[in-house]
């Protein structure tokens, strides 16, 4: 085996952990103590929301999305469960923001509806694109600029800034400093090198605080379980020149709309191969707007050119780059993929780069705009077939180098799902922190940071809180859990409309089924059954409507379980007239 | 880059391709001539199907099952379309079947419905398994035993069988030779230059072929986009021999149950460690019972042990070999994940290990079981921390051996998606086929091989055919898009019972909601509007029922888009009493 993850299964086993759901509510915390609970992004990748107290005030870290899964259908967006912070809202003294990606920042315009005059901290990066999408929402928030190196303090909490390396430009990660101890925060981290803007992982402070002494450092668990090192970014510039030298019609570049480091790789590459270039896509467009003004992306005068325009350039003279590169079925890549989009026709023989990560779950909607692309004759380059992109989050080599930098008294692994976190602790553990020192607390868990010990003291209720179109919260797991039954089995409706007075039908039922057969004569078998059971419950002189709904569910359901063996839906409806 | 596959993204613009769904009527076969359409299996990993014809008879190829994807809800399988043998079935002279996987074999039964005296070719193994299969269906086929080096003259078509090295024991190669050449397809296959049985891939054969002249060659493209060569399977004893070593509680293996030869080297572990093997899962127990019985898998006396009685073993004498490696949910290791397990509880400090393929769209399920393991303490070995499988399909240096070894005249990438076939047919053009010589036919797509040179002629109709429970077909596209929509946004249902004369609402409407709020107000609103709409469809003396139901549709489905900006299904019944 490779991975260090795996090299001491025993000591992890001395880490502690609270894996039951039991609700435990945590006793007072001590005069002097810091209280540590994340309500998102531990035990998940996404919707990363840390909550620290002291002395009675609350500080916040990152407040983003997660996006939903197979299991929560129709759900557009998942936020971090603010339920635990209700009672306590004018405690709350900041927001502090690592960097801009939406599982960090995306959930921002909702706590603030909670508390509109709460002030939020972040790099200049960060708070542009907080402003961007608090202006979607109306909002118009009190913004604190930070950069590496300041000191800032926020209410009881002494934050100083260090910049850190990640797949946005402009990241930090935060020490936050109360009478309880020093607290490290890495945000999403990694250790390049080499970096693009020449900006490092500040190491070097992370020492420094590390010669004082870190009571705690929570750590980003992402890559945890990948062994060694992160390829620098600079070494994907050399290959997507490759690519474009051998490119004589179209290219076609889909990466992230926040990835400015790579788009500044491709702008680079377009220029030195005498192509223009046309953002596709509305959050590439404004994103690397954003980007220019700040002075985080260099763009030559005359570079780029409108997407109109390009469609009238020669085809070896232009390049696109785009959204859609995780297969969303709405973006620009994946209308070009099945030949419906407005503007931008693939021809044999174009070229169309990935240059992008493929986040697990996306896995069929990737491929499946890899295959239509490829089947219009793309010759399409994606990270299975070059290298086109590397990650943002540091790998166990680099992860290695950070605890023994900061050599912390105590660990907490942050960002990630049980595997990545495991992994996180046994490489904290491998470099000489205490197993029983290294906590895996979930959402929810409770740590109270006491006398400069990490210990499990509770769990408070953290649940998930799905945005489903206008309205947050009203979908819940009873909406979730009728729609995975709708949506494997459809449903089968009967409609009988009974007098009042004597459970007599009267009019035929109406037996109709959606998502169940394509075949219209499917249930005409049931109907006789219905009739004979509702013949039966007029005869028990049965008039109660819930009761007739249920003895015809009954009939229904078992019918289409001995005759089909499938579990639609039965709904039944009964009309006193 | 490193894969050959993206060396030369000219040359693959002149492959034959037909990438249009327009249908084609193919022309007569000329006389002499052999004609090959895949009603499964190209465009798709599954459903393998591949029909030859020549001189009036038709012979398959296989006759597999491909596994359901999220476009596809509450579909247990998917079928090849057999509707273009319909009219020909008696001139079906035979079926050959390549190796014993469910996407090659799965299907047999639902053919053989149709044919039932059809004589189903195989090696030992591969029928074993159909019988076993059949037999389920209450089948009894005509089952014929083939072995590598065999000769057998299938109707017209004279076929040769060679010994092929894949992930299941026993695969064969087969050639196909008539008067119009000769045809060679591959079936799965990989190049493991030592293998565990000693059986290799009859490279020789395939060369002594090539000699004589090859006219078409099927090859199989799953891994044609993977540079290299695949690792050989015997590396894995040692790294399981190094986790089992390590462990000094319970150890648990998951992988494939036909994996014959990965189970091979988990009980050799086994006895090198004194434990004791229990296999669970009902698809294990059986076919490792008819591996041992062919003498496939050597099973030392003693070594097996009843689940029942390896419960009150010492937890370091006994192992667990058990189904469930892609996160099935209802498999053991699932409900092991989930603490469901009625005999096994994981507990901290057990050893996991998934010694088995990701198939892509399973990555949700299958960390999902790894995360759920984690959390209960087990350390958990997979392919992403350590080197527990390796791929059966061939990589892209191995195909170079099999198209140098084959010097094939026309090439015909068989077994993959888009990407996949695209990069096969690259490679084929690497080592000098000429690029017209190359075709990529998807399911459906007729290829004549007539005078020594393979043409697209034709298209027909080659749909999905699902599976749902007990029936077959009934279920189409219609019936899938309804569950799309309800599974996204579940449905609103509005029953109003009205005078069949004068269309008056004889009750207040009844709205209802299912996977559509938790709130129980949430439809309250509504109502009033439905009910001045039904006012105004009786005062403009609307009395059919449909318009009425239209015009509900109409009201609930703006209202719903405006107030909540989501999409369920609108379900309106009208009883005329």
């Amino acid at each position: 085996m490779t991975s260090p993850t795996s090299a001491s299964p025993t000591s992890a086993s001395r880490v502690q952990m609270h894996s039951s759901t039991a609700l435990i509510p945590p006793p007072k915390l001590p005069e002097g103590g810091l209280r540590v609970v994340a309500l998102g992004g531990i035990g998940e990748v996404g919707r990363n929301m840390t909550v620290f107290e002291h002395a009675g005030e609350l500080m916040i870290v990152d407040c983003g999305v997660l996006f939903p899964e197979d299991m929560q259908p129709g759900v557009d967006l998942i936020l971090p469960d603010f339920r635990a912070l209700e009672q306590r809202l004018h405690d709350i003294v900041g927001l502090v923001l690592t960097h801009g990606h939406e599982d960090h920042i995306g959930a921002v315009p909702f706590l603030l509806k909670l508390r509109p005059d709460l002030p939020v901290y972040g790099s200049r990066l960060t708070l542009a694109l907080v402003a961007a999408k608090c202006k979607e929402h109306r909002q118009n928030p009190r913004l604190v600029e930070v950069k590496e190196g300041e000191h800032h303090s926020i209410g009881v909490f002494d934050c100083e800034f260090f910049a850190v390396n990640h797949s946005i430009p402009d990241a930090v990660a935060v020490a936050i400093k109360t009478a309880a101890g020093v607290v490290l925060h890495t945000g999403d981290i990694k250790l390049d090198q080499l970096p693009l803007d020449g900006r490092l992982t500040d190491l070097a402070g992370f020492a420094r605080l590390g010669d004082e002494g870190v009571d705690l450092f929570l750590v980003d668990s992402t890559n945890a379980e990948v062994p060694g090192f992160v390829t620098p970014e600079r070494e994907i510039g050399p290959v997507l020149d490759n690519v474009i030298r051998k490119a004589t019609q179209r290219v076609i570049v889909a990466c992230f709309a926040s990835h400015v480091h790579r788009v500044q790789q491709v702008l680079d590459v377009a220029v030195n191969h005498g192509r223009r270039v046309a953002f596709v896509g509305r959050s590439m467009v404004r994103n690397m707007g954003i980007a220019a003004e700040l002075g985080l992306l260099n763009v030559p005068e005359g570079l780029l050119v409108d997407l109109n325009e390009a469609m009238t350039m020669p085809e070896d003279k232009v390049m696109f780059v785009s959204t859609g590169s995780q297969g969303e079925p709405l973006s620009a890549l994946s209308r070009m993929a099945r030949g419906e989009h407005r503007q931008i026709s693939i021809r044999a023989g174009d070229t169309v780069v990935l240059a992008s990560s493929l986040i697990p779950g996306n896995e069929n909607a990737v491929f499946g705009v890899v295959n239509g692309l490829v089947r219009l004759g793309a010759n399409v380059v994606h990270q299975g077939n070059a290298k086109v992109h590397v990650s943002g989050h540091a790998s166990a080599g680099e992860l290695l180098y950070l605890y023994n930098a900061v050599r912390p008294s105590n660990v907490m692994p942050v960002h990630g799902e049980w595997r990545h976190l495991r992994a996180n602790a046994e490489l904290a553990v491998l470099t000489g922190v205490a197993p029983e020192r290294v906590v895996i607390a979930e959402d929810g868990v409770v740590v109270d940071l006491v006398d400069g010990q990490a210990t499990i003291t509770g769990r408070v209720e953290v649940g998930h809180v799905y945005v489903d179109g206008l309205s947050v919260g009203d979908v819940g797991e009873s909406t979730l859990s009728d729609r995975l039954v709708l949506g494997e089995g459809g449903f089968i409706s009967i409609t009988v409309a009974v007098e009042a007075a004597t459970g007599r039908a009267v009019a035929p039922p109406t037996i109709s089924g959606r998502g169940f057969s394509d075949d219209p004569k499917a249930l005409d078998q049931v109907v006789p059954l219905v009739e004979m059971e509702l013949a039966r419950t007029e005869a028990e002189n049965i008039t109660d409507s819930h009761r007739i709904a249920q003895a015809v569910r009954r009939v229904v359901g078992r019918w289409v379980a001995d005759t089909y063996r499938r579990r639609p839906m039965i709904v039944p409806t009964v009309i006193p007239v």
